[in-house]
């Protein structure tokens, strides 16, 4: 709900349109969350929304890219790119976590998904390229003999972004433990598991 | 779609209608999903659903029961109750695996629960109670030095969980992957790290 000193001043950009916009996303559902109900949150006439936007959709497209945008430059790291496959692997989940926690609303929109429009199956497809390109890295560091092989790839891809993208659920930015404790912690879990060491 | 052939053939017991219900609710929601639905569905009336069930509440409180009560039930086998903690704890997130594998539409439905009325509120505190259990199980077994105790016990069951729970996105029971093979390749990969062991 706007405050009532809140309505129309001026000022609003395109970014903080997009920040209230993907909080209602998250919160009612895209399908339900209205460019009326948008206005109404911002305090600000649905055309001056359309000043900054020119949709909805458009909304939700500049909201995946913050996430994808984020994921996909990840591979892009020197540190993705040089060095042995695990380390590289590492790298990349590490750096999935800091996305994650630092797109924590953007990501979670991601994850929700569910591919309703041609714009929402190529975000999924580019969500998929990476996941694909992580699970390359699982296959060369298992070829590389860092990694175990008695784990197939392609599920060790899928119980990884199970583990990490399960942070949305409970993950609060604002809480006692920062990215880099969190991203320790599922490195320590999933590299070297929970048993203690002897 | 019913088939014209099966509308008004008798035999449905309450198990098939539950199991019909709960794929609608998961196809289309469980809000969105009409007593009316059902009966399209099971090629019969509706207040031939009301002889089996009292509500479509009542179906959903069946629906969660069924993951409920086998989640619960693996806390009481010997194997949870008795030896290394973390040896029970093994027992249990393999038992968790064997569920949701077992009863996937069921446990899917459970998971994807928001606690809209009082009924949702009390199987989401059941399963809450089950994570706790879980997490008493990491605390006892890093207490034994089984466990390494830099990772936090409730972050350890939250990755755990995520880990797991996320099997019900992409596992098929029908698929080459039994759930056995499946625990396993879990259960290496949160114990033991996917790190090859030197």
């Amino acid at each position: 709900m706007s405050s009532p000193a809140r309505r129309g001043r001026p000022g609003y950009d395109q970014d903080a349109v997009l920040q209230i916009a993907v909080e209602a996303f998250n919160l009612h559902g895209y399908e339900a969350t209205s460019m009326g109900l948008l206005a109404e949150k911002l305090g600000v006439s649905k055309s001056a929304i359309y000043h900054h936007v020119a949709s909805k959709e458009a909304l939700l497209e500049l909201a995946l890219e913050q996430a994808l945008g984020g994921l996909e430059a990840l591979l892009t790291e020197p540190a993705a790119l040089e060095g042995p496959a695990d380390s590289r692997l590492e790298h990349v989940l590490r750096g999935t976590i800091g996305v994650l926690v630092d797109k924590l609303p953007y990501v979670t929109l991601l994850l929700r998904l569910r591919g309703n429009t041609e714009m929402e199956r190529e975000a999924l497809r580019r969500r998929r390229d990476f996941d694909r390109e992580v699970s390359s890295l699982v296959e060369a560091a298992q070829s590389a003999g860092s990694l175990r092989s008695d784990v197939d790839a392609r599920i060790a891809e899928r119980l990884l972004f199970g583990t990490i993208n399960s942070i949305v659920e409970w993950y609060r930015p604002e809480g006692p433990l920062s990215a880099e404790e969190l991203a320790d912690q599922v490195i320590a879990m999933v590299f070297n598991g929970l048993h203690a060491q002897s």
